[in-house]
């Protein structure tokens, strides 16, 4: 099967593309729909929420906010891959069930992660998109897992992964069967330190170049700095992103974790503003 | 005089900001203008033109193109600095008599690359603003000499410099006086290989976060394929850019450098409409 | 516990580095003990293999090949992270009794790669020591998985993390109370791009001034070039190194996988001679 | 003559070296010998000394360290490029003077660094080598006017720059007619943050095998820390360098510049008689 590879001389490199994946095998854009918000299509979708879920106040405050601001998917950890052994874990099946509180109350679809092989069908029966995080872009096992679903994933690139080696993570799902996969460019690592990664913009036209797959950005991880999700945010979407993945807090200064990166309630509503008319400048549109 | 840095806190790794560049010591941005072209104002401002200037018929030919879509600063390089001794080194003095008529014949004012403390005095006697190139950022008796001048400089950042090395860079110009100092992203290098470098945009609100000095974005270099020329513009522009730098050719496929990273006269035509629209839904204007 | 870290001020940047891994709450150096073969004694061990188990011939003649010049240890993959889905993944359980087999024929001890938490009773049922590879450095419950177990782990950098990241990761499987982690330092993420990766030999003087734990170094990984495993290696022993693991393939231009970066018998044998020259410089042995 | 360029395949990415730095257009090794001291020949090089010359004591002493040590050059700088305009700049002249004595007290020859093409002949009066920093590296100008010497020229590796990019400065160099350059590498710049740089040892390997010029390392600059050095000063031995450039100072916690990555004399004599050892181990002397 690696003689279907498709090498594209038109970039750098010449960055070798797998055959599912591929634009030029399927030259119309993948649309991924979650109940009826469409990734891929005219629509920006913006998903919001807190990093973590904590306890019932803050998820339901917190999706309050986002759905009356105009967010339209709800996002939250329940299992938290934190790089020390003694910072908080998340709360486990516990913050699954208030996620599914939130959706019934709000209507809003959720989207949380997953980084367990054993714990797939778990989580995939509480959530309607299933995310791979970006310490886990290469667990092949983990991918073909969720590849072998018929559900929404929603993938993040890798902190160090090349866009070629990012395309070929996201072809390990589509190889089991499962096409509706969102491409997430969350920052990569560079030297630079003033900003917790380097968001990579140009990876949302380079990747809407070699493959059908729907892109978004999550500017929260990419900048590390709750005061530059804005203009990075409206960046993304002048670029040509599909969507928007952003943290949201109803307290951001009592966060367990990433407040110094999250949105308040009122700098979110205020950004949505702003959104809608970038969105109009490049002729999209955020319902 | 050490001692008159200012350490901002609220950047990660709390990035330690000299004084003269800092927006602590000088709250109000800093207004760069060239014959009446304000580099830092509302206004976003468009710089294009050739990488290097190679012959009277593409110069000219270029120069009326940019002004004709409405650009306002002509760019073209007469010294090249080139990664190899065999490649085309420019024309030298003879660039910038071309330089100067498309200059008289278009009214557009000039922006040419110096790269030699010997050459300062001539190169300034034929430009509007002198380039301090990517390679050349931490070139301190350069920076020196430009600094004894009262004329303005744009500086682009080093391909791996970090923001604080580029605002130090940018110190030993103001530090001899001069202040009329314009900052350039232009890309950073990275892991990535599908792109030439990483266009940084996060580096726009961070720069003008830590300073007073305007910003602009070289989406020409910051990715190598001309193709991606136009989102990124769009994209710098979201983010709150003050200009934008981008090469533009009559004849792209027959430059001599750079050919595939520029912009045709019609598709940077195209753009410049695109980019009002960008402008005016971040509250800015493209004259 | 978090409050337990120790921040190094003695490195830059003030790495933190947590309790159970860090050498200033265990001054003495952590013996790794292989049926005899100690890692972190004044031995250096030699860990030397195929990349993958392809099938009986090879295996068991590289073995014997290994064990003829005087490696240690047999490495060999049987389940395999490769990039692509579309190349070789492992022969799987038929791989790990070869591996058996191959222990039993020749006394050498076997370290093999883990990549799923499903997979760790299985596997380690077959393996000496359990390797967390590259990609799954920052996969926290596999790492809390093996840390359950009471069996050497061989942690590998990944290839993107930081020093204090990659103790952050060895912390996960010692406060599951797993105190037999070996680290392998295994080539970074950079620019460059003549290697396949740099090896940061740095890494070698660095985690022994901040961890008691044993360090080793792979060389073929580290630079993707038969030629220069034996320069690094010879330079990984001098910079104080606890071991090496090495690719050996019997015919290298046959190999399913990374033949180019294996040593064939011959060359391995003459490197163990120049080694051993190496060792006895700074004071070690190889026997 | 562009098309006079070898391409190497056997290095990942088809590394194309120029003509005249490439090893295929002149096999034997290139000597740099200057009185006497031989770079590139069996004998590795020890050059030592202080990052700037600050006084007349501090040098002479430092420099009498060095000579009793078995230190072979003298290295010292008199402009300094520093990132700082409000950082020590050097002694200028001054300096240059204090070098010429300390060379006629000790018998040392002389490396020290020249910035500015206006100064090279000033400095190369005074010096035994010259050496062009890391920040200059793609100083065209500079690499020009010191190719018209017929003066040993010191290049050091930037920061940023690809093992091809280093040896396309270096036939700058020899296009200009001076073949007697000796290629450094000081670290490159990476996402670690617990080292200054993050010291590339395998730059040694394949430098030698695509050039026939002498390659040595820089271990303090390399590191940024001085207990750093003699581990990584062996490793580089041991890899196959041609030599060592490391900073010495008499009293290091009173240095002006880069104290803590300076070695005291009683350190540099322990190293010296380390790195005998494995010179020997590797078939290599030290004098």
């Amino acid at each position: 099967m690696e003689s279907d590879n498709y090498n594209d001389p038109a970039v750098m490199g010449g960055c070798s593309v797998p055959v599912r994946v591929n634009r030029k095998s399927k030259p119309d854009p993948t649309i991924v729909d979650v109940n009826g918000i469409r990734f891929g299509s005219k629509e920006v979708v913006i998903i919001a929420g807190p990093c973590s879920v904590e306890n019932h106040e803050q998820l339901m405050e917190t999706a309050k906010a986002v759905k009356s601001a105009g967010g339209m998917i709800l996002r939250g950890g329940a299992f938290k891959p934190r790089s020390s052994p003694y910072n908080f874990q998340g709360l486990g099946e516990e913050g699954l069930k208030l996620l599914r509180e939130a959706r019934m109350k709000t209507g809003l679809p959720i989207v949380t992660e997953v980084m367990d092989t054993r714990m797939v069908e778990l989580i995939s029966g509480y959530t309607d998109i299933l995310q791979i995080g970006s310490r886990n872009m290469q667990n092949y096992p983990l991918l073909k897992e969720v590849g072998m679903l018929r559900k929404p994933v929603l993938l993040k690139r890798g902190m160090m992964a090349t866009i070629e080696e990012f395309l070929l993570a996201a072809e390990y799902i589509l190889n089991q069967g499962n096409e509706q996969v969102i491409l997430c460019e969350r920052g990569i690592r560079t030297f630079e330190t003033t900003t917790r990664n380097t968001l990579d913009l140009s990876a949302v036209p380079m990747l809407k170049h070699l493959s059908h797959l729907p892109v978004i950005i999550d500017p929260s991880h990419g900048t590390g700095h709750r005061w530059m999700v804005p203009p990075m945010a409206k960046a993304a979407v002048a670029a040509g992103a599909d969507g928007l993945i952003m943290e949201v807090h109803y307290k951001p200064e009592e966060a367990l974790c990433d407040g110094h990166q999250s949105l308040s309630p009122d700098e979110f509503t205020r950004l949505m503003i702003d959104l809608k008319k970038i969105a109009q400048a490049v002729g999209r549109d955020i319902c």
